[in-house]
């Protein structure tokens, strides 16, 4: 048994893995984003000095052998940081990034919540204008419709860290009780009324007409402005209850969900100018969004929406007689320098069976290599057509595809 | 910093990596292996059953949260026992699986020792037969002929565990000397004929000419004439101080090393008929073989092999004037939907400046979006051709690619 919270990938379940990384990296590079990656393990204060000590009570952490504290990266940006923060003057700004990462969490275990996951994390580093927030913003919509989501499926709920804080500010709330406010608008949503009202206190009402009707912020506005300029404005929606958990946000926030609502958070990510500095980085502003792998597989299989890539083999080679082997293994060698996937049958078989195999394996052509490999010939078949055809070995490809070879002639040809 | 041996991947070393994965996976699915993984994290005594406590000492391990002894994998053949064991009536055999894992060793830190690695293991399951011996070491030949090596650049030693067996019980090697004379064998390349002769005693003589001249071994003539068949003779080498340091190998081994003999192995592997029963899971023979990405690494980069697929931008979008930003938007969004990598200004920027950024980025297209945006035109042109054309925005595609787009009455056009 794995430990708990963690997954086995068994063949269908690599292939499916593997096709939501395909698409991610798909759709960031064609943003743009180039990728990059680091250790799965780090030292523990590179975690810790972003989301202060209780973090650690959430880490896979220890100490190892060189008597380092060390931990599993529960995310990806302390390494992100720390890698920018290095090099960033070999780069032109601003940096479109991203990584898949697998990140690792011990949390106490529930029903069907992991203790790792893979996250496509892009961040664009070194650019303070909204344009940086727009184009981010539309990456994480474009990444959701290439799996074939639409607005039906999804809305992003777009935030603004920055007009919460002018509002604490400007009705004098102490800078002490700031934390505490944020986080009752946080829950808001999943708490009844009266309690959000008792944390809030005198500022309720004006904070629940807000969240109701909306508040004003230039910084959405341009925001929405620019998604409708690409024809994407129908994905998203403002709500003021999103402030994201974290405490180092300063600007646009966003979280995505699905609209059944019966799902965890797809993504989340915003703008965070200042935290590169206050992690004793460079000072460049920068924003990025986090997806992972677990919630939108959950969605993609409800949906049935799996885009694995089933790959059939492209031929088998069968043996008439073991004599022929020594000539259909030359082929098969052929055959995969030519880049294509090729089954043979790897212990003596009767031709019945391994035409069954060819078939299990819905390869698109099948070879017999018989009395006709001793003059470098070969038996041609196609599985979706039932010419045959005895074709030269050396010549094999010239009669490939099956587009080129349907004429009854052509079937009857002998070389 | 990363920790000691750790590795970070910025964009030119994240490309670098993933283009040796993409060849490891198109090989391995050209030879009918498919992609299955695991968890990185698994209970320590996985991994002790397999190799004895001492491994230990070699490992990244602690206590979970939950009490739990876990570990870094440091290989992958345990878990992929779990996996078999667990699952193998669901799966016809042979199983031919490969995996892509990074493992994890705490090595005394040497100069360019890694304590992380990259390994790709592709293992047959479920076939005794020779045959499945000749496809797996075919493999390994043709993963790295994909990268541009040939038979100049490395060799396959081949060697049969049951030779060395067979010979210490005809010679009557007492069952509890037989570890330490494999590991005389084992070292004696590496140490002056005199140790290994004290190490062998009465038998040395006879073992030196055995690794001198070669040895009877019916299964490695099995194995070249398969690979002879199969056109792959050159690339192996009949070698018996071959034995792979570890206890389980039943058959015939092998392991790969550059000609030069400048780097550690590249890859090693052999057959392991009673691994998986003896860590009390499925009865099935099996064998494998691990190829780490850092030697491999090393070799390309000393040859000039970077197989790195540098993708350049499909279009940058200039904006003639800010003015026509939302035009320009609506036009970046259309060629993203069609899945073509397109850049553009993400603040305002001289005309002249955004085309140096095309340039910089190698666009194969510009588009500068201009007044004639408000009819719904753009002006196209070429990076690598001075033509330009005015055309319509909805029929962009139709003038693409530049091939069919050379005549000057073309050029001249303006709808």
């Amino acid at each position: 048994m794995a430990l708990p919270g963690f997954r086995d990938f068994y063949p269908d379940d690599c292939a499916f893995r593997n096709a939501i990384f395909a698409k991610w990296r798909d759709v960031a590079q064609r943003y743009g984003f180039v990728e990059y990656d680091g250790p799965p393990l780090e030292p523990l204060d590179l975690f810790t000095k972003k989301s202060g000590e209780e973090i650690v009570t959430q880490l896979y952490y220890f100490k190892d052998k060189g008597d380092r504290d060390v931990a599993l990266r529960p995310e990806m940006t302390p390494t992100l940081a720390r890698l920018v923060t290095a090099r960033h003057k070999d780069y032109k700004k601003p940096l479109k990034w991203f990584s898949i990462p697998q990140v690792f969490r011990y949390e106490r275990q529930q029903k069907g919540r992991l203790r790792e996951h893979y996250q496509l994390n892009c961040d664009i580093i070194g650019e303070a204008g909204l344009e940086a927030d727009i184009e981010l913003i539309a990456l994480v919509i474009d990444v959701l419709r290439t799996f074939g989501l639409t607005e039906k499926d999804f809305v992003v709920r777009l935030s603004d860290r920055v007009f919460w804080s002018d509002f604490m500010e400007r009705h004098g709330v102490p800078e002490e009780q700031r934390y505490a406010f944020i986080q009752a608008i946080d829950k808001s949503e999943r708490e009844p009324r009266e309690k959000t009202a008792e944390k809030l206190g005198p500022l309720a009402d004006e904070v629940f007409s807000i969240l109701d009707q909306g508040g004003a912020s230039e910084r959405l506005d341009t925001v929405e402005t620019g998604l409708r300029h690409r024809g994407l404005h129908d994905y998203v929606k403002r709500d003021f209850t999103v402030v994201r958990g974290l405490a180092y946000y300063t600007g646009v926030v966003f979280e995505v969900f699905d609209r059944t609502g019966e799902f965890r958070a797809i993504a989340g990510g915003g703008r965070y100018d200042t935290l590169l500095k206050n992690l004793g980085g460079v000072d460049l502003p920068a924003l990025g969004f986090g997806m992972g792998d677990v919630v939108l597989g959950e969605i993609l299989k409800k949906q049935s929406k799996d885009h694995s890539e089933i790959r059939t083999a492209d031929f088998y080679v069968a043996i008439a007689d073991e004599l022929y082997r020594p000539q259909a293994m030359a082929l098969v060698q052929k055959l995969r320098d030519h880049d294509d996937w090729t089954d043979y049958p790897i212990k003596p078989m009767k031709l019945g069976k391994q035409l069954e195999a060819a078939t299990e394996r819905q390869a698109s052509y099948i070879c017999i290599v018989g009395p006709e490999s001793l003059e470098g010939k070969v038996q041609l078949r196609m599985a979706s057509y039932k010419g045959i055809k005895v074709v030269p070995i050396d010549r094999i490809f010239d009669y490939l595809p099956i587009e080129n070879w349907t004429s009854p002639e052509a079937d009857a040809s002998t070389s």
